[in-house]
């Protein structure tokens, strides 16, 4: 492996309350990462000096060797940032899953998301303008807020909104106004009563997707959407998608033209590498779990995701 | 009119609770009925004597005679009895488009549904029979539990369950072992917890669809069973429905085939009329109407739904 980042799903797995055990025996965690062949056996398809990434969750990436299947992995362009091809098969994955499997988006349609600073946010913003749809961003209320509005409107949100202010119905007739219309999908990483905020301001007959839970709180969905609203929940998984990928002749098709795609958009700058801090792999493993497990970690106030660099 | 029901949405569209109004600038109640017709003009494709059911909600049952157009209105049998023909476009068209609308249902497959002593329940129950389809049935438990199970039993349940016995992890596992595999879709009326237990009974990718909210508390819905377990919750409305199928050729043909296929399956016994209590339209309304107003009525403990006899 040449690099692979912490992601808080490695830590759930790792302490068992994730729903995919980590890989082979030894239980190597690690479900992200890019890696460089080395040597391939007569049969392979795959060439020494081929940048590749898992096909799979519970690949086990963090780690210096890996054996393994031609079918196990995916090549990947080395036009792509190092950052990009580590974190390359969950996050840009998740968003552009997201902006196709839900709904028939049409250039000009709306779209609203919680948790809009996350990776997966960002990447839905970026292709979302691709597409010609416009984003409703909902952001927590935070120091700096100013500092990451303007990112985020610099990535190619449409509107970026507090989530204080979302709650309010006069500010989602407002965004309606100057937006032009309704949603009709939108997507929570978040749950609680974000939900029930957003699936009111969702068209009659949306689709709203859950991917996430970053409340801690199941989501608030209430009657009256389901019946009178018609809205329709549902949840996504890319671990789920990839399982189906790998026994599902079309979905393995749609998921190199998904790669295709996403390494294509990261070479036109369409879509920024992720921001990452780096962490040497045999030194400097363990201050790259900190930065999600101890509370005191500077670095966890840092919207950076933690890389670990394991061969140069 | 002939006759037509007293229902609890009757009574929340006069209160104002209701999205729907009721119908014409006298606001008559009444959602449901039968009528005969009395008198065409020539244009008209109807023929006096006609017995005629609405085609939408919001027609204003609770009257002697309607001047309305022939699209207004769908012709029904007369060798229907007079209380299946008066509650003929809500209930049963509910429990048809629950069963066809949100998963294409085989031979063998298992459905779940709570509330299951319900009209609706009840016509599930039937017309699941019909189709090969397997129910397992929730009720509360209550005096006289042991009569209500027979009798849903007798329609043709595969399994009926007291919710307290249904909310156990074994329980659900037993049931699951007995009818032969997990449903694919499931049917709530309830709402709050009871959502939750049966989300865990259904298999992974299912729908779950939310007609009812019986418990007046939202469903609650778990992150992990959007995420990780892909169940899908929707809504259904039959007003919504019926107001989509007014506008849309393909639904229009859909509802006429859906009214022909109920018709029959009263003719042929295949659907027993519902249990319906007689009031005289003039003389005891306001009895009708204390069924489900007044907490002492002694009616209101009965299963039995109010029928006013307008025109004899």
């Amino acid at each position: 492996m040449l690099a692979a980042p912490v992601n808080p799903a490695d830590l759930n797995q790792i302490q068992g309350v994730y729903p995919l055990e980590a890989a082979g025996p030894t239980r190597v965690g690690g479900n992200e990462g890019v890696g460089v062949v080395v040597a391939t056996s007569g049969e392979s398809l795959l060439k020494a000096g081929d940048w590749v990434v898992p096909r799979r969750g519970a690949f086990g990436t963090w780690r210096e060797q890996v054996v393994c299947l031609d079918d196990d992995v995916q090549v990947v362009s080395q036009n792509l940032p190092l950052s990009a091809a580590a974190t390359f098969i969950v996050n840009p994955p998740t968003a552009y899953r997201l902006l196709h499997d839900f709904a028939q988006l049409q250039k000009g349609d709306v779209i609203v998301q919680n948790g809009a600073n996350s990776a997966v946010g960002r990447y839905t913003i970026q292709m979302a303008k691709k597409m010609g749809i416009k984003t409703v961003n909902i952001i927590r209320d935070r120091p700096h807020y100013e500092a990451l509005e303007k990112e985020l409107y610099e990535l190619g949100a449409t509107m970026v909104v507090k989530s204080t202010e979302f709650s309010k119905q006069e500010t989602q007739d407002y965004i309606t106004r100057v937006v032009g219309g309704q949603p009709i999908l939108g997507f929570n990483c978040i749950g609680g009563i974000a939900t029930t905020e957003m699936s009111r301001f969702l068209s009659e007959g949306s689709t709203l997707v859950t991917y996430g839970g970053m409340a801690g709180k199941n989501p608030v969905i209430s009657t009256s959407s389901l019946i009178f609203r018609d809205i329709r929940y549902a949840g996504f998984w890319m671990s789920r998608w990839y399982q189906q990928a790998n026994s599902n002749r079309e979905k393995d098709a749609e998921r190199g033209k998904m790669f295709t795609e996403i390494t294509e958009m990261f070479a036109s700058g369409d879509l920024k590498p992720p921001n990452v801090k780096q962490f040497d792999f045999k030194q400097n493993w363990k201050e790259a779990i900190e930065m999600y497990t101890n509370p005191d970690s500077q670095a966890r106030s840092s919207d950076a995701k933690p890389l670990l660099i394991i061969n140069k």
